[in-house]
């Protein structure tokens, strides 16, 4: 007996958090260990399926950088990078839409609905919600690596409305229907602004944003976040990250988190504990 | 973190529980020790709104018998009983409309609110919901103590669908506007009944139904708990409320508990776990 | 044949004034002798269910004094009264919620219905609409003596559409949860302004409000009331009635009016027929 | 002052009836002299009005046939009538349409909306909601006479809904489009059963259906009003009406009336009052 | 199966236009030969009907100018004009209620419901929807001839959403209720603006606006359109349809267009194909 | 001008297949070549968006056995096929879902949408709606070869009322979240059958079902397609296809149609004109 009280004091903790995110959106970006290994696999299905029954609304977003660079060096396909962005050429394109819009977006749905969920997967082509385009870098031939032109996300409402939960492949078409290669965070955290998401949540494989001595920074204001790239204190691969918070704080978003992944249920700790797993970027007030 | 980590894991437990509930209505039965101490209060409010948060429907009815006693006294009235019924003169059904309509109501929804729900309280002359009619007892007079005639539960749904949640105090009145005093239990039984409810729940201050043995019956089909009645292993008190699940169960909820509410939180106890916290009355499959 | 020509003739004369006010509220201001007289009340609860059937929402408030007065006598306590406030310690004030959310309430509610309305009892503590706090006068203590903080008139709309008639017991409650004596006519007035009432009406035991010359001002405007206030033509009782009706009017009531509920049927009188059974505070144009 | 009281007294007296007829459909055959003279127009007119704001939902269908002889003779038009039907040619159908729909149908319109009411005129062709058939007659040629195939009532409920007041001309079309000139008691008694109405009520200049001693009958249930017919009790004019208003009762009208419209505000006093203007037809229980 | 296959081919041809109104709204203003040649009539219900199917809603406002002339002929009656407006008395007016609101209204809608639609007729009387004036004329008595004080379009949207097509006679009614003949394309352009129509259609007898050469202009702006009028290029009877056509495009219709009716489906030439079978006035950007 | 009149009149004979199909829904069955060549691709784009446009509501399901075997072989993977299924291991299984739901199912979905629609994409797996169970054959091990075991059509419906167009890639997952390769056919069949689809087509290369003498069968009743197959006429591949047919007749599609898709329109043919474009299976009246 002793250990079922024990466990409904437990809920009672979670209570004001249900309270608080209660019939919001929360986008999550999805990637990173958290979509390798078991244990975190099955901690994240669970973590969305619980925010979907305590009313709050998950809408994910996944990337598949090493599923796609996988099956390309099985097919003898290389790729050049060009500032970390992959060089997409047709065939690679195609790859990229069969690893991210049927292998990983299957995957994940399926995961998601075995754990009792009623995830239902999109890519930016489906309705045409994310419009692309190609991204220019000076002097390169950047092949199907696109940027968001514009989000109409009448589809993802329509699912959420419905109690679906909406899992999102970062693929986006232009207007003559060409299929573009988009940056998994980048699409997450214009989601987020475009449905107007209370939190942002982007699943990484660090522990958040690390100052000059290594030692997480669990705040960050916009203009610190800006700050400290212009200081090159945040480098490479967390700039976009990073920039891409801000952004969504920008817009709108109320909060923008970078967590630990490789950290069981990251999500719920994030969302349901002060336990503090990462960074989170917004409006100091 | 560890500890974070075990109210994450402790959570999950109750994600089955919410899966099976959700959007379900469970009656609740009000009285007793939880409507006395302070821990069991304040137990009881937490449950019935973080019920509300993770959407279920709780509605609850409730009783007030010591405290009718305790201004009675006060104000010098003496009451009769007849098979344990108050027998109920015209002063003494303003004291009970007073002390439950008035003081016992609006404390339980006060209490409610405290904790962060939308209680509403309500008594039967409410928009006439529940019809009452004199309780007939062969060579009594038994003044205002009432039997129900019939439910209409529009304004309990009307308040429940827009995510109030209803305290019902256990009065009714007849067609020329009489009040009387109905007892608690069957007010609730005929209201789970009427709303097609999940669960009925009475909070008792014994543990369950008991054996000859005084061990702690778990589960009984209406058949059984009919026959341990005429068997006399069912006695006193615990009739009314055996009979009333017994109803209840007949007139289509699916299941009649009648548990200790000397327990903290017995009511998530027996939601939430499969903890056992006293007897259940179904049919059985 | 004669007469029921007349009654259809008569019944035509009503109909501007059903045009005027259909699908509006009123909230009303219930107390006095039209709260005692038996001839009274039924006059008022017929005026309430007709004009809940020709389209009009009646939204009901009724204050309690003289019944408190007599419950606390016989239980021996004596009230003081600082300003014509009464001084309301914890066990008065559980004697407050009992004659008020109990045994008042009820009886409106009974009363409504009983003449063919759906009316549904609520206090200010349900769903926490009415936020109390403390009464401050220099110097004194003056116990659960409240006023408004604010109010949340959702419950009232959700219990209005579906064509029930609130009747409400001028009871708040602060953060607290603590109950609060709140006088009837403030709360009538502030629910008339959160709700935009066409009209607001006081039932009084005065013809209204009275010129120096004991003569009743049929109108005043906002400015004119506060004037004779200042001026000490208004004094002590009528104060509090024609301030609280100014600032509904102020507030975007359409029109507060201070009629003698000692007249039978003088809700509908004042509301159907240009009759002038009081006084009227309005803005002139 | 007194007269307003008596005013109020006799608006009591009405509740009843409204409480009767709330949220019903009633169907007005509207002719006679109740649509010639000055007095008995504008009575109706408010009657119907007055019916809309108190929640009843009147539908007027009317006739014409002075209006058409009128025109027909001016033209020089001369009508055969056969079983008193008259014999309608194309020219003497165009010109139908023309008083009916254009001319008579404007005019009840205009008068209903002058007293405040929101009519919209129909013919049986809008929207093709009646369905008409050739009468056929052995050995005659009956041209445009016709009779009812079908009712749609769906354009008169969606004006209905929106509170609109239907006022219907008794036109009808085949399969082709063609015209037929259908009587005006029959198109109110199938419309009546076609939307389930509470009441039909037939305007006519006699005082109801009257027995072998020219004494009024109140109340006739479905066979004795065949029966009355098949022994010539009932005869000429009066046969269709009655017929009509049996067959009516017959599909689910709970009652039809035949009343003098020669009475002002005869609809009224059938409706509010118990003053007898008429013949009722119902099932007797 | 060539013709099979040419028939889809051209199909397609359509679905630009199809998308680019769907959901809109289009008055047409129906008149002339379109109203009176057997295979033009057939044209124009054909088009109706189908826009409805495709998703575009048509309203239809008709006039009667021959057919009022015919029976007031017929009934030896003489109109006198001034200014191109009949002078309308009220017998004049009777006649005039009577063809346009009984004899064409019902014909057009019995003709488009032949063809498969669900037309209902209206007047500007039904629901008090066109508010009429007296027209004023300095040193003329023009009778009822009337011009608009303002629209309701209310019953136009309700019948509108309910899948119904209206068709509206150019009959307006004053606060006493009295009824004014206007002119259809004064109706017609008003009630264009008062829905936010996408399109006006004007049918005329003439193949649009000409130049001083004769030659069909194609495109107006409403600056150019009132310099042809102030230059008499534009004269006579062009003059009110063409300023009624600049008023409705200066009230927030896309395009006005005057069309030649004497061509079989002009309306769907105008609406599928960019034929140019008119002139449009229109903002040019 | 006269091309242009010719449209119109062509568009006529369209009508009457849009309003009998108006509201309805039409699943198709999409592979083949016309999946393949780029004409029959863009008319086959064309087709489901007109058919949107004019309110029919399409629900894709599309093959892709050649892609799939095109990639294996690239991947160097061979597959055995045992009575026309390919037995499907694990690694198999994931490029079928690749495949079919990522590059083919978004390649149809990009297509449609450029054409003007708003397609969305959805795998069996998504909301769990189709629910597989592995083929078995008897001394045969299938692998991930599967069969419906239920379809839940909610996803479908929401999409669908939402103005969306469904597009399926005949993906299952059993209910431990495996997923199954699963007959195109066969899930058109069922999910037509499961949202009681108006009609089935079936796109194939070849005419139709022909008879001994390869002639094109027009017509077949459910049990004259059963005879046929155990008869031998109808032989290979095209008898599940003929089930499938007769099995989603039987279950309540309104008719069932294989179709040569090598005709550019195919669909639009078969929808909108009586071209006869293959044969349809339908219970013979």
């Amino acid at each position: 007996m002793q250990k079922h009280i024990e466990k409904i004091r437990v809920l009672f903790e979670s209570l004001p958090y249900i309270r608080k995110f209660y019939n919001k959106t929360i986008v999550i970006k999805y990637g990173g260990s958290a979509m390798v290994e078991d244990a975190l696999k099955k901690g994240f299905a669970q973590d969305v399926v619980l925010m979907k029954y305590v009313g709050i609304n998950p809408v994910i977003v996944h990337g598949g950088g090493p599923q796609i660079a996988k099956l390309l060096s099985r097919l003898g396909k290389e790729s050049r990078f060009v500032k970390g962005i992959r060089v997409t050429d047709e065939e690679t394109m195609d790859i990229v839409e069969m690893v991210l819009g049927g292998k990983i977006n299957n995957e994940i749905v399926g995961l998601i609905n075995h754990y009792g969920g009623k995830a239902v997967g999109l890519s930016g082509k489906d309705a045409g919600f994310i419009k692309a385009k190609r991204i220019r870098i000076k002097g390169e031939e950047m092949g199907f690596a696109g940027d968001i032109e514009s989000i109409n996300p009448r589809v993802i409402k329509t699912l959420e409305e419905s109690n679906f939960i909406p899992v999102i492949a970062p693929i986006g078409a232009d207007e003559k229907g060409l299929s573009y290669n988009i940056n998994a965070d980048t699409v997450a955290g214009k989601v987020a602004g475009a449905i107007a998401a209370e939190k942002l949540i982007l699943l990484t494989d660090v522990p958040g944003v690390l100052d000059r001595d290594k030692k997480l920074i669990s705040m960050l204001s916009i203009s610190e976040a800006r700050s400290l790239i212009r200081k090159h204190v945040i480098t490479e691969g967390m700039i976009p990250k990073v920039k891409c918070c801000a952004d969504a704080v920008a817009n709108g978003v109320n909060s923008a988190h970078i967590i630990d992944g490789r950290i069981e249920h990251a999500v719920l700790l994030e969302v349901f504990t002060d336990a503090g797993v990462g960074t989170v970027i917004k409006i100091k007030r």
